[in-house]
């Protein structure tokens, strides 16, 4: 049997990670309809577009789409439409799998190939030429190839969303995802670059030998600590930008959403102290962007609590790299000790690791991001209850706002590097296209793309 | 100064790598058109298109198009160009480079972006019932990523067309090129993969880390015998097919033309007496192929002549290994010596290797296939002068007709590894497709590589 609707309010904690459509024939008579919705409404289930497919004289063929927590909900749900007497289910479609089939991308050709000379300047012999120029002289190959507008994207699989190690291929409908966004916004080619090795060295050396035909490299899913030393390493040693979504992305994205907040809560980024919980590949990051960005007193939490330099346990480089920066006064003990009276809270962690005392315990008109990813480390409304006048969870603060501006920007002057200055600017520029009342802007919204492009581009030439 | 115009009759011996179109504003008075084009004529370049941009009270601005032998012939037409008095040159064009620009191939959405729901399906969260599917059943993979449409085109860029060691960046265009091909004539999304090591073992390593989201590999212009080590090694390592197009495709489609040829002459393969000139890549394959289909006496040259088993010099193991299937006598001389009385001629060698001698000594009704890039071993129109019935160099005789097909035909039985059964299926089809008293079949006839794909599908489930 399915299990129990999930509690009323889940969608303030969970998101619906199952969308179905169920086409089904119901009787044609006013009131059957509402009498349905009302049975679906029992579950829970949020409701999407409902269309006629076909009218029969006694029937009407309609498609429903619903939203659901996980499979089980979607089974309480048909067991619920199935109860209804006068209703007969034709077929149910997971919507999620039928976008996916198939795969979200494919590479098309540029240009015409409809006569013998197009195939003959496009391939042989025509194309020798092309190939004589770029051996002359290499810088063509960013006028005469995609190399200027390609980007490969890089995983490993190791840390995928919040499912961790699943592997590379089952991290592909997320890099394919992501490459989708980069052509959609952007016009960006993106190539998703599945590594069979988790190990860092085979990482950077892969990637070095394969990265000529691409403008830039995006990082993605690449669990920490590898992910700093194959950032660090790659960035270092190629002359292009070499980006780990997770980190930089993230953190431009929290530090847009953060200088919206500041304007809403009337700080300045000096008065603002902070706690940022995770000392993973984002919480690491964040936190130097803080620092960067102008924040004087920045904590990082992991399991064990505070960091601070010099702490005996659970310490790393790059954790001991960042206690150099925050925690001045090597605060030490939990996150709630030193959650305490501080006005901004940024957790990349798991969930539910927040209480809405430990909310209640930071200063007036707290600012809380909870980004735990699938499920935030409290709930929004949990957390304004507590008394937070600014609060957000993954849901709200979406990294695909943010990368696809900066790489159309580092493309386009043909950046060699990401720099901070960039990020910044990326950052104020998705800050300033929020409407009127609201922390981030619209991924939907094309122009906030071109304006985080134009943001990086201008930072990129000063 | 501009050289002198190429001989008379160049385009038998030559392909025209340079297309340009010059944009000129001309008297507009009758005669003036066609004494600028006689002038052009001088200089023995083909006119492309002529077309009218802008008129005016006395003058007109044209386009014309004008295929070059080089970029030293263009000079010369353009000199030729602005010695006509009632003429004014605007610019000049490069075609080549203009259908180049910004590259060939690109990746984007196969999806809808358009609502909040389409991005929740197709990234987070919804993405992440897609990954875990793939993580409990890894074949799911096949159906809702675009992996069982994709392919990768790796090189490392050491025998690109007629141009040798370009290097991988230089051989981007190539690439581009063949994917550009793949998206039009079969629909699949092919990717570059440049691999800047010329090390077998590095090329191995590399390809067999990315592999996981393509369905099949296609190694393109990778030297001989580096070649060898890596598909051998690939195609037994991996689950999907590699293929060395260089190798299998140029021996597919001399199949190809050899089933015709041997119609048009009456023979049967059996019958078939052969000698292939070039014990590269194509020429060790090619060698292998005849046998494979049923050719009885063939025998391989390289610049040392004949090669047999167990001669003392100039072998490695891919020669000793075709040795073993070729020259059942153990002849040994010079090509000239061994193609007397001989039926079929392959070259894959270097130009001007063939006189009409040579070919004058060959089987009544003999067979030339003068297929060295970019210059044939021997023009076809003196091959046919000394007595071949039928001749053709490689502008007639494209890899192009081969490869798409095959990959379509593979990737729709989801083929483990493209057979000697597929190959010679495809040639068998390739064959067909060719028009009555043709050879070959035209690239552009949709239909040939859908005819292909369908024998190679046929092929693979028997």
């Amino acid at each position: 049997m399915p299990h129990d609707a999930p509690p009323e309010g889940w969608l303030e904690r969970y998101s619906a990670a199952v969308v179905a459509t169920i086409r089904l024939t119901i009787a044609d008579r006013p009131g059957e309809l509402g009498a349905l919705l009302d049975l679906i409404g029992e579950t829970k289930a949020p409701l999407g577009d409902i269309s006629v497919v076909a009218v029969g004289s006694t029937t009407k063929v309609r498609d429903i789409q619903v939203y659901c927590l996980d499979h089980d909900h979607l089974d309480l749900v048909i067991a619920k439409v199935k109860s209804h007497e006068h209703v007969r289910i034709e077929h149910v479609v997971d919507d999620v799998l039928e976008i996916h089939r198939g795969g979200t991308i494919e590479t098309v050709e540029r240009v015409e190939l409809n006569s013998v000379t197009d195939l003959r300047m496009v391939y042989t012999p025509g194309v020798a030429s092309v190939c004589q120029l770029i051996e002359r002289e290499p810088e063509a190959a960013w006028e005469y190839t995609h190399k200027g507008n390609r980007v490969a994207i890089v995983t490993d699989g190791t840390a995928v969303l919040g499912l961790g190690d699943i592997g590379p291929l089952a991290a592909l409908p997320v890099m394919e995802g992501k490459a989708a966004i980069f052509a959609r916004f952007v016009g960006i080619s993106a190539d998703p670059i599945l590594i069979g090795s988790k190990d860092p060295k085979k990482i950077i050396e892969t990637v070095k030998l394969i990265h000529q035909n691409y403008a830039a490299i995006q990082l993605e899913d690449i669990g920490a600590p590898a992910c700093f030393e194959v950032e660090e390493t790659l960035s270092k040693e190629l002359d292009i930008p070499v980006f780990h979504d997770d980190q930089h992305g993230t953190a431009t994205v929290v530090l847009a959403g953060l200088i919206n907040a500041l304007r809403a809560t009337n700080r300045e980024p000096g008065d603002c102290r902070a706690v940022v919980l995770g000392a993973g590949a984002a919480g690491l990051r964040i936190a130097r962007f803080l620092v960067d960005f102008g924040l004087q007193d920045v904590i990082l939490c992991d399991s064990r609590g505070a960091l601070y330099e010099g702490r005996p346990e659970g310490m790393n480089p790059w954790k001991d790299e960042v206690a150099l920066v925050t925690n001045k006064g090597k605060e030490k003990g939990s996150l709630a000790d030193v959650m305490k009276g501080r006005d901004l809270f940024v957790g990349v962690s798991r969930p539910g690791l927040v209480t809405p005392e430990m909310v209640s315990s930071m200063a007036k008109d707290s600012i809380v991001f909870a980004l735990a990813n699938p499920v935030s480390e409290i709930p929004v409304r949990e957390a304004k209850l507590a008394g937070a006048k600014v609060a957000l969870d993954g849901r709200g603060m979406n990294n695909a706002l943010a990368y696809p501006g900066i790489f159309r920007g580092a493309l386009d002057v043909r950046a060699s590097d990401i720099t901070m200055d960039m990020k910044i600017a990326a950052a104020r520029a998705l800050a300033d296209a929020a409407q009127s009342g609201e922390l981030m802007p619209e991924m939907l919204d094309e122009g906030v793309h071109e304006a985080v492009a134009e943001a990086v581009r201008a930072a990129a030439s000063t």
